[in-house]
């Protein structure tokens, strides 16, 4: 064994940060068989020296700032568990690769807005540049589709990517309550941020999206081509409805290619109830990836929490010890193009209507529907009678554009008694 | 871009060699893309030259002895996709390595008995063996516990890891059919083999079991070591009686840590029906890892198949073009030690008896085991007059040593009308 350690600094000593220094320390043996030298913690910045992380750290330089520590020569690689998409977080990635030290990050915001500079300036280092916690915590996803999936030309990769969302929608299901009550209580338990709004408006998830793209389709990661769609206005009863009819609502981010361009999209979809993803409960994520070799793959774990990041960063930290320096998007950063935005290809839809109730709504909406070439696959009419009639229909696959223009015709008859929701089927 | 390209010899071209050279044809440009250089077959050996194998191979050398292949000078790396434990597919094997040629095979039969001799032999000879098409298919399991958890103690791994069973087991259940006639008609549809000892014997998924289980703990192969039960004498009442218990049969290869020892079997058992394992259907395979960090990751995929196969080859190739050269197992060869093996620790069991229709035989049973120290969960009583009473327990969990006692016990007397059967209840 190479008796020379891997000399880590750890920017940011918070739920990440600790847990990383903790698995470090707690499998420091096989970690350092499994590397081939051992992998150890010399430095660390955090605002707040006082506070017990449940590990030694007492042999560690201390910096206050974590810039300075990016900036120290007796440090090999960068572990930057900061967050957020600029100031400290960025400055301190940028000091590690400007300063010639491979870096190590869980930071999916960074690398959505700032990816391809960063793996540029990685590559003119010759540095390696690893984020396998970014995505899907501790699924070892990045490693599948830069590594173990290479040889395939990838169709579309699809998942549930953020595990508050998905608690949120199967709670809602479970317990038969709408989604303010059931965010609420997410909040009580920790599920969910005091301001969820990166989680369930689609945020955190379309991050994670626009970094699989790139590892798929080999283009910029482009965060502003991510199309998206929260889960705010889900209701509980197109949640029932889908059930009654074989499928699940699920916050889908899905990228596909299609021709030269590539669709990315995060948005509430239907998805069949016996699908691996529509089998999915609680914070669990889960990745499908279609190749033309492989087929399908699905990838299912933890999305989040200590354990399964660390997990992430320190598979990272052994590739670094191993001697990984390949491109951080696994093809050279020179070559991420920016792919033209796909025009949303066709699907079919889940409609859901309020009617007033009196002979002939119904065939207004399906003559509305029928003169945008939008056709009825299968139609449920509730038996309330109290207000109106709801009524939801799934669509055979049409363009969203038509499908929008009849929409709009139906809103604005009297017949259309609330806004009509219209939600992907996702054939997953 | 290195313009050297990785020269590739192609040992053997059936289902799995054509598969490569095809995918290599196919997706030359975004594999020399992520590899860095472009990958190229440049030699071949089979025993048929005419055969159309949907690739053009003219400008390839041929040799007619996969030996000779593996002694080319011009070839950087060798495929072998011959086949078998010994031969000429661990002949052509053991000239690779020795010639200096990196190794990438699909062999799991030869890896689980000749693993330790091949990875010691490529690491002092300073070359890759890599081997992911070996464990199930297209799944990248190997890289996932080798690189993507390696920072984890891992606890247990265990999987559906025999498509050819799956789909019989799936089927039974599905048509209500028994195995043998379901088995013929996998036969007949090309699911199973002409002798389909290897599969349904459990051998094909205790190879891949093996290889698991080195890979997360660091264990020598030692095929001898795992205990092995194949699907053979699973009846359909035994599908149904679980099914109605909430469970599904399923052929598992378990590997888990016991102290110092390590556990390894195959064999037919009861899992949750709502599990990620109990919900998988058809010849699809599945892995789960369980990792003191991560928790649990689940991988799913096709097992068998050119395209998977070839998939898994392809992403060997291309980590070997971009330079990996990290031991066989994840951890120097000569690090891998015979763990003892692990008395099978306590577990639940689902117990079918039949029993003569009479007051008393029942509680016979319950003493029997009672005397043993097995505790019941759960019974179950056909209400069948017929021919006697069938009885299904669930039991607490108990020794296999004490439990095989108490249905010796049970055997022996004139209340049980045949052998009592006996599944394990994995808790997945």
């Amino acid at each position: 064994m190479n008796a020379e350690p891997l000399k880590v600094g750890l920017a940011g000593l918070g739920t990440v940060g600790a847990g990383v220094a903790q698995l470090l320390a707690r499998n420091a043996a096989l970690i350092a068989a499994r590397a081939g030298r051992p992998i150890e913690v010399r430095a660390v910045s955090a605002r707040n020296r006082g506070r017990d992380r449940g590990v030694d750290l007492s042999a560690c330089a201390w910096e206050d700032d974590p810039v300075a520590l990016a900036r120290r020569a007796d440090l090999d690689v960068v572990v930057e568990a900061i967050g957020g998409a600029n100031g400290p977080a960025r400055a301190a990635c940028e000091a590690a690769i400007a300063g010639g030290r491979h870096l190590a990050t869980a930071n999916k915001a960074l690398l959505a807005h700032h990816g391809l500079a960063l793996a540029s300036a990685a590559e003119a280092a010759g540095v390696a540049l690893r984020f396998e916690a970014a995505v899907a915590g501790g699924i070892p996803i990045v490693k599948a589709l830069g590594e173990g999936l290479a040889g395939n030309a990838v169709s579309r990769v699809y998942g549930v990517l953020n595990g508050t969302c998905n608690y949120i929608l199967t709670e809602m299901e479970r317990s038969g309550r709408d989604y303010a009550p059931v965010l609420a209580e997410a909040q009580a338990k920790g599920y969910a941020e005091a301001d969820p709004s990166f989680d369930v408006g689609g945020i955190d998830a379309a991050h994670k999206l626009a970094l699989l793209a790139t590892l798929a389709f080999g283009c910029d990661p482009d965060f502003d081509g991510v199309s998206v769609e929260g889960i705010e206005r889900v209701a509980l009863a197109d949640i029932s409805h889908a059930g009654a009819m074989g499928y699940r609502v699920k916050l889908l981010g899905v990228a596909r290619r299609v021709g030269e361009a590539v669709e990315r999209a995060v948005r509430p979809c239907l998805v069949r109830a016996g699908s691996a993803i529509g089998q999915l409960d609680g914070v669990t994520n889960a990745v499908v990836v279609e190749g033309d070799a492989v087929g399908a793959a699905v990838f299912e774990g933890p999305g989040a929490g200590a354990g399964p990041t660390a997990s992430a960063i320190v598979a990272d930290l052994i590739d670094i010890a191993r001697g990984a320096r390949g491109p951080a998007f696994g093809v050279p950063a020179a070559s991420l193009a920016q792919a033209p935005r796909a025009v949303e290809p066709t699907a079919p839809f889940y409609l859901r209507f309020r009617l007033q109730d009196r002979p002939g709504a119904l065939g207004e909406v399906a003559r509305d529907l029928g003169a945008e070439g939008v056709s009825i696959r299968a139609m449920r009419q509730d038996d309330e009678r109290d207000a109106g009639a709801t009524v939801v229909i799934l669509t055979h696959a049409c363009a969203r554009a038509a499908l929008d223009r009849a929409l709009a015709a139906i809103s604005a008859s009297p017949v259309s008694l609330a806004a009509p929701v219209a939600l992907a089927i996702e054939d997953v």
